[in-house]
């Protein structure tokens, strides 16, 4: 099976690095680029076959160490 | 519009963050892992209207400024 996990800061969040994206893209150019948010992307795989163990694993482990909850949102999907 | 942009390592490029992620995951009793890719995940607004040039400028957003096409691959999704 292959994860695909998004972690993203959850709104109101202060996000430096988001802005400091957006401030390069319009002095290069791309005026029309508003807010820019970053998060960060993992691709993992899992030697499971239950769907529902999958996804209760992957939300263990967002939980504990992937995301942190106090400031960040996660989904994932899972392919067979 | 919104933008998603996904930006992950080239295969075969070594991802250190990835690798320490994974033995992470396993030292937390996640055994069912293998590997672990990490990446960059971008959300942003754009003040277009047509689909077209909103595909054609991120694309260039992306060789020029939020991927390096040496070592990384993006693929993004546009939402109206």
């Amino acid at each position: 099976m292959r994860v695909k996990i998004f972690v993203s800061l959850k709104e109101g969040v202060l996000d430096p690095q988001g802005k400091a994206v957006e401030r390069s893209l319009h002095s290069l150019g791309y005026g029309e680029v508003g807010e820019v948010r970053m998060g960060k992307y993992m691709e993992l795989s899992l030697n499971l076959s239950s769907r529902e163990e999958a996804e209760a694993r992957v939300r263990e482990m967002c939980a504990r160490l992937l995301a942190n909850p106090v400031i960040e949102d996660y989904r994932f999907e899972i392919q067979e």
